[in-house]
């Protein structure tokens, strides 16, 4: 489902978040650096899930990065407003998938897949995702919410 | 004049930038980095000085840092808005002198006095400050407009 | 002939750039945040392309980053000395594929894999690899000086 | 005493902490952004502090950064290696004074002086440095070793 996805357009998302670039996030090409925009990717995606997929986490179950895949496909200047969008791409047993795009205005500057895993906080070992979790989970992934 | 005003205090300030914390910005102390504050206090100044004290800045001269003074007054917690004011301390020959404070709400995290240099793009030398330029900051310095 | 590279290994790099953690890489969560990660893995890339496989890039030709897969392995705690290690995977038409191992000591912390695209400076378009660049790059993928 | 020293002077340091400037260090003006300033200086300090005159502190203590004041003397240029200079200033009835100097070989780029201050980790009020560690700290600030 998520190949059919096109994260470079902004109707992919649902979930919105906004960050004034800081003139720290340049470089000295003279554009945002790429380390910043996976500063811009986490602010985004961390605002989705705790207000919403991740609301049932339960207080011994971590989530922790995994991997991320990103593309960048146009350069960013300070000063601007960035809008980071999310949605949730893929439940799988221990896992989750995100989708991110990151826009200046309708121009889509990246976009990310990110991979999260759900772990135990005491001994650190991935666990299934919980039941009530998976359900309110599969609210944000079907066609109609998101 | 500027040891009687208050960087403390919100009416200090008529100028406001908004900018988000960053889940980054923390450190393992669970709070916002000290380091972030300056990131948070520049975005804030360089906002303040482009959208008017500096509009007659004059191609062949830059504005570089000079020294800063913060005060770190209480801990910032990610997530939150946070706000920074902005105001013109001092006008010296070539140096400029802008207060800030940062605020997360009513409460005051963080105060700042910055002085900034001109400079010839050239020689790298501090230059006097141009007329215009001083006319244009005077009106940001008088007891009216700030 | 990259997928036959495991980049968990220390031994699949012969180019080495060593980093200190900061304290201000550590979040919340008493870990070094993921977005520093990017930060050292950049850190050795450019060391590595700079010391040799880009030596003969052209004045007119520049290189922009593409695309990262990022692999989170293990956690890493403020203080460290951190190894990146970084290896040519693959040249392709008008691109360069750069594998990396973040590490300390022996424990692999990330890998990443890196597309760079070489483009024009006034066009801004992707460009064909020089002959001269290709050549001097192809030393870096034979099995003998890697 | 301490506006006897000579924070620009190498020699005014026998604590050293020699960090690699990072690409994302820079900014769009082409040198290292004055953020990034903040955050060497506190590797250099932490380093210095928890490997002598802070070693004896309890564990319901703990310390937080109260003010800095920060000269910027010289542009830093990425890449290059960068030595930071500690030493103890004054030791007040709660807060410890801290001086620093940037290097980039002998060229000093930066000095500051970094106030900090010892609280409860429970009342986060502030509280008189124990007995021990300011006998530790004394042989940091005598004439002798340092």
């Amino acid at each position: 489902m998520s190949a059919a996805i096109d994260l470079t357009d902004r109707s992919a998302f649902q979930h919105w978040y906004r960050e004034k670039l800081r003139f720290s996030d340049t470089d000295l090409i003279g554009h945002v650096n790429n380390v910043a925009f996976a500063a811009l990717i986490e602010g985004g995606r961390i605002n989705f899930t705790r207000s919403g997929p991740f609301a049932d986490l339960p207080r011994d179950v971590l989530v922790v990065m995994r991997r991320i895949e990103l593309d960048y496909r146009a350069e960013l200047h300070w000063p601007a407003d960035i809008d980071i969008g999310s949605r949730l791409l893929r439940i799988g047993g221990s896992s989750v998938t995100i989708g991110n795009g990151v826009f200046h205005n309708d121009r889509c500057a990246a976009t990310s897949v990110t991979v999260l895993v759900m772990i135990d906080r005491q001994t650190r070992k991935p666990v299934q995702i919980p039941e009530a979790m998976r359900r309110t989970m599969a609210g944000y992934i079907a066609p109609g919410p998101e």
